[in-house]
């Protein structure tokens, strides 16, 4: 599968098999979280990951309603911010170099024919308090977002087409 | 270039050769940036694309020091955001729904054998609002991130291995 069809066939996993994910796999997943691009190269993004049901099941009543997929996920990844490492600060770029690496976490696994599905925390406090919590986390560090891998149960994958020309302006708005 | 290959090959380019973008390949690269997920599959993300050197100048010197890779590039897009559709408005999700599709946009460039770098604009106010006078957008559309793209001056790539083991946490913090 080419790098296109990788990105066009990514779609929202919830149903796991028994399956686990190699720990070669886990290695590769968690090196392309880690090469997105990042302001100014500060690379805030830091990673809580577990294979650990209990703890699975922990990180998903932490993360509230929906987060149901990491109960029977094999693999939960937490992407956090240290705001004291990311380029402005708190109010400055971490939430986007987060993004940058939950969306290649994504990525690469579809490469790898696992799915996923991403739980949305920051920027709701409810949920990014709760996780904090859970973790013992310092201040400085944000649980950003909740992601639950496995193999999926229907294995099926087509390259999508969500292209709206509505949302491109030419030259101009 | 499989997708794991496509992810961990990907580096910022600032120089460009004078070869044009196919209108294939930025229509290709366009629908990878809309492929994301998104919260609540509400896709606030919007494109102000061109092709022109004297509307790059302006996109170039709007979003001001270190964006002069735009004036050489063949192909700008300047993401934005546009609140009233993003998940929680305001302080919501569109900022991580631009983030996703603005990484999509430069994998799919690599994944084509097109370099690109990402210039920082949101959350810089300087920077969004010169973009916002620029192409007079309504308040409810905020410029995101600035990207140039163009066939890089240097066309070889590397597998970089940018993993840091400092920055995975089994378990527990």
């Amino acid at each position: 599968m080419n790098g296109i069809e990788t990105i066009l066939s990514r779609k929202s996993v919830r149903e796991f098999s028994d399956r686990d994910i190699s720990n070669e796999d886990i290695k590769t997943i968690l090196t392309a979280g880690m090469s997105g691009p990042a302001a100014l190269n500060m690379r805030s993004f830091e990673f809580i990951i577990t294979q650990k049901p209990s703890i699975l099941e922990k990180i998903s009543e932490a993360n509230g309603p929906y987060s149901g997929a990491l109960k029977k996920a094999k693999l939960g990844i937490l992407v956090c911010g240290d705001i004291d490492k990311g380029y402005l600060g708190k109010d400055g770029y971490w939430v986007i170099d987060c993004a940058i690496a939950a969306q290649n976490l994504i990525l690469a696994a579809n490469a790898l024919g696992i799915g996923s599905v991403w739980l949305g925390t920051y920027p709701e406090k409810a949920k990014y308090s709760a996780l904090q919590k859970l973790f013992s986390l310092k201040s400085n560090v944000i649980p950003f977002a909740t992601l639950a891998f496995g193999y999926p149960l229907d294995s099926t994958r087509e390259i999508r087409d969500l292209y709206e020309v509505e949302k491109v302006h030419i030259d101009k708005w």
